[in-house]
């Protein structure tokens, strides 16, 4: 019963990493849109492992194919269903942790919850189900693009190596000229040799991702228990090894007084606008037309490629080393999850608004 | 649509801050719970305005009165309904600004969004909506008391003045003992003072309230859309003036090696445990019995005792200054409301995980 | 969990018969609809007990006083909250009641799913409930006014008595101009005259309301499991002591060729239309801006002012005689009730099909 | 928005007839049921075009494949998705319709609501969209099995050829031993032949389906608006070409007095029962225990083989006659849909009642 998200746009995924498919049902779409399929692939391929010397050497083709809801190229209002096949998986890597509760890991917790679990590369669990997302989160931007409503993620901290000042002291568009997805050419650089470093140690770091919404019509978001931001965090933080989120000034709001951080409202030639925006484009749970930037921390990757201490299903305690192919730092494949999650709470919300007489 | 809260323990709030009443309603609530009236009215009181030098001087009974769903001292499984009658507006005090959006309040968006705003008091967006979840989530505590299941709230920042360490440093015993909810004396004691100097200059200050569950059954939460973590992170960041939730190490995990903070699992005595929780209790989404605990972070209040530039309906440029009575710190009053709406999540989940053949 | 309807137009009761008092939340009211509170009074007295010399004697003034969600007279976006006080409850007369299981009501059924219950006046399950769907089905028709759409409620059948042809044979404005609330004066003397004679045996008796709703706009209801003739289901069939629903040709469908019954289409005057409504307005679950037509069946009320036999909570086998005041027949004041049920789907069909970009 | 249905046993359908494939996902299913892939497949065959002269001569294979949610032969906690490919469509077959609404079909409705609709087949408005409902069933009857509620569906009324009686007065277990699935083998040939006589004419027949619930336990259904039998209403309501829903006495009770109908408690042998069952086993919205059965009105297929009258998109009056392949009946093949249904809403009952501490 926890497999789907949205309200009116609303997004199902299924599938484990080892078996047959993952994919989705992606219901409430508005009908006419067009659908640019490789617009799609696309973005599915921003989050495809293998791509870089910094991801995981799982190679697949993730090749997306939609099995309803396009006719002649457009939406018509049925639900799209998708499926990606799983190719290349080593289950066999994984027979060495059949019984095993790796550390931080969803091992155990699955295991006690259901009696049973498929163990192989983390079945549900494994960020491979972030693919489902990342489809429903292109569709969502295909429509919020007719709306002029534009997402762009990028890291900005891998380990102690943070990103200064705000999104508007960088050039967002080079995030994807590295491979790390930051936008400061020099700290990308530096962020790379960190992970190299770390993987070279068979271990993983943390690191945060942040995004800016642009073009936010006024009036997003309901008030009490829909708010905007809560649900930016309710989806954020459903993304595998999330730690964290904030908005707008965020934890930073802990240490300010609010004669220093009040965003005052001015007449931009017949438009309110605000002169600061440390409330991140949301007021009361309502977007109020100025950006919205909001930060997700990451916790490093629990599986390690160096030996670790555990327990087994009998309570014995252990000592293992993953096989497997994995992230010495899931920030940068975080970056398209970011925006499609995003994306998907963005239309959603402007669904619910519209939603009147 | 978006005044409800829950999946199967359901609480849907009503009111305005200086309309007839605030009240809600409680569905979804488990039959045969005695109802301890007098801890109900008592948890309210901890939310009180009104109650120590650093609070607003709003002074009212609220009295909560149930008007269904209990018999004979009991619950029966229909409806709670409750209501508590705003006494001691002054809605006199808010003609000024009838015409005028207040900065960073939520005056702008609700216009925006519905054409039309109860402009005293800042209507539905005011805090005292909140009361209504600390009666929901005093009852929730009621039951989760029953499961031996604990929620502790504190102070752990107010401006730069911080808690060091981990909840595990404190006695949180000592919460109540002072106005400002912090387990610290000696800082509270700093963080008091800071209120108070903040207040003189009739200006705000931000902080941050973190909360431990203890005697947390194994299994709450759903592995995807609808992990423990991030139902916690929609509930809090529905507060007002909340910017910010981290669980666990929590944004500290950025800068972290997997190999310093993956949690190692045990056997302790029969009992499978972890060395360490830096996952904050939750794995995959899925608690695994350790302490949950997380941290939310609060802006300044928006309302300052002082002349602010801001913009009127007709887009006029103005200089105002607040009458009313307002709290220089949400933060102390925070704790109650971030204790009760753990609690209803907490509870929802317990309702979730049972919910099978 | 099961005390609220609607998608986006929500409404939530609460309230038992002998209780403080019932009431409900509207959530997801549009802004800005003029609130005429004389008309909802007038609703809701349509349904009050004590109204003519077939319902019961209950006599309360069942006055609804609005908490919250209206300013200035008009709504604002916020939940409208509103209670009735219950004034004349006779507790007493159940005392005799009170272990007993009275044949064909709900007693039973709720002393087994929760373990306890309210007895006195039936607790939740008395129709005293249906007070809270008539409020908010008047609010629902304030808002469906301003689109022009129309429902019109009456009854059909009494136990044998019954109208021949279709809600077209008949004036519906007659409706109101006798205690049977059939627009057929001399049935509606035969029926008057059964429910008395029926009444006199301390006897009660079944019948049917009809109902039909106009000007509705093309497109309400989703294809598959938002079919807005199951949602007029769904919500007809939550009235109390209702049996059966079918619309249009309905269970006379079952004997008809497709050749008999097939709406034809045909272009009135530029206005795609059909040359009959078999199908009552609706096909393939969405309106086709024909008129909606329904049927909806009530059993006789279970409550019979004679000897019945039946067990007690000790399941020893007992006689007893209800005491208390209870409707011959539900229908009459059934009437408005649906009608109210029909404009809470109808209204929130309308918000969903707005709810596109 | 409208392809899901159930709380927390949730199942989501996507597919349109002439599209790739059809198929769902199932959510919410208890964890460590083992699944008889060849009970489902069978199940599926009795839905299947093709599996007599009474049905559509369509013929497709419809094997269902299991993407994801099964380990080793049980259900795992996680959502099961699954797909049956499209083989045998002949979308040429309704190149003529293109442009045309059919009378009684969706195709104007859709297209009215969606301004695009895919004709081909009636597309997502097809009937095969219920064969992902008989998917869903068949996981929902295995797992009801385990509780030994048994879930019976029949033939009772094709045209004017009516059962008499309950179905305490047949052997249901004879239903699927002829193709009208009648459990009375007299009638069930003239049943027969009433269905070949209409399709010679190229016309089609209304019908009714009954069906019983056995060994149901006591306080499923929730008591205002989730009542038990409004959700089977919903539920049934939503297959194509249903209209109308009764239970227990159904539309009969309108004609009764309480006296005559009301179902005695009596003591069986320590056991609570009732000595009459006109409430067809729900009370109040719960089941106490007793079958419940539940009567569903179908229209005669709006697919004629003859000319018929309409008007086409432009609104110009055309006459067009149908190809492609068609039930004369669709009650036959509904029998097993009604079945898929009521085990849906059964089971996702079960689930809520067990919702508690």
């Amino acid at each position: 019963m926890s497999n789907t998200i949205g309200k009116l746009f609303r997004v199902t995924t299924f599938g484990e990493s080892h078996g047959e498919a993952v994919g989705g049902i992606i219901d409430g779409c508005p009908a006419g849109i067009t659908i640019d399929e490789d617009f799609v692939q696309n973005e599915l391929n921003q989050r495809k492992p293998g791509q870089s010397k910094i991801t995981t050497a799982r190679n697949e083709s993730d090749k997306v194919h939609f099995l309803s809801g396009i006719f002649d190229g457009k939406t018509i209002g049925t639900p799209l269903a998708f499926v990606v096949f799983n190719e290349n998986q080593h289950s066999a890597d994984y027979e060495n942790i059949r019984d095993i509760f790796r550390p931080s890991h969803a091992d155990y917790t699955y295991q006690m919850k259901y009696g049973i679990r498929d163990y192989r590369g983390g079945g549900r669990s494994s960020a491979r189900e972030t693919l489902s997302r990342v489809v429903a989160g292109a569709i969502a931007k295909l429509i919020l693009r007719e709306k002029n409503i534009e997402i762009q993620a990028y890291t900005s901290q891998i380990g102690n190596i943070k990103l200064n000042g705000t999104y508007k002291d960088y050039n967002l568009s080079n995030t994807e000229s590295n491979i790390v997805r930051c936008p400061d050419a020099e700290l990308a650089k530096q962020m790379e040799n960190l992970i190299l470093d770390v993987k070279k140690d068979g271990d993983t770091i943390g690191g945060v991702v942040s995004c800016v919404v642009k073009n936010v019509p006024i009036g997003l978001g309901e008030p009490v228990f829909g708010k905007l931001h809560a649900k930016l965090a309710d989806a954020m933080l459903s993304i595998n090894a999330a730690k964290g989120f904030d908005y707008g000034l965020g934890f930073d709001f802990a240490e300010k007084r609010g004669s220093e951080v009040n965003d005052v409202f001015f007449n931009d030639n017949g438009t309110i606008r605000t002169r600061s925006n440390n409330s991140g484009g949301v007021q009361g749970g309502i977007s109020n037309g100025e950006d919205i930037y909001f930060r997700v921390a990451f916790k490093p990757v629990a599986t390690l490629l160096k030996d670790q201490k555990t327990v087994n299903i009998k309570g014995e305690e252990v000592t293992f080393k993953t096989e497997g192919r994995h992230d010495p730092c899931v920030v940068p494949r975080a970056v398209p999850i970011v925006e499609s999650m995003a994306a998907i709470v963005i239309l959603d919300a402007v669904l619910q608004k519209n939603a009147t007489i």
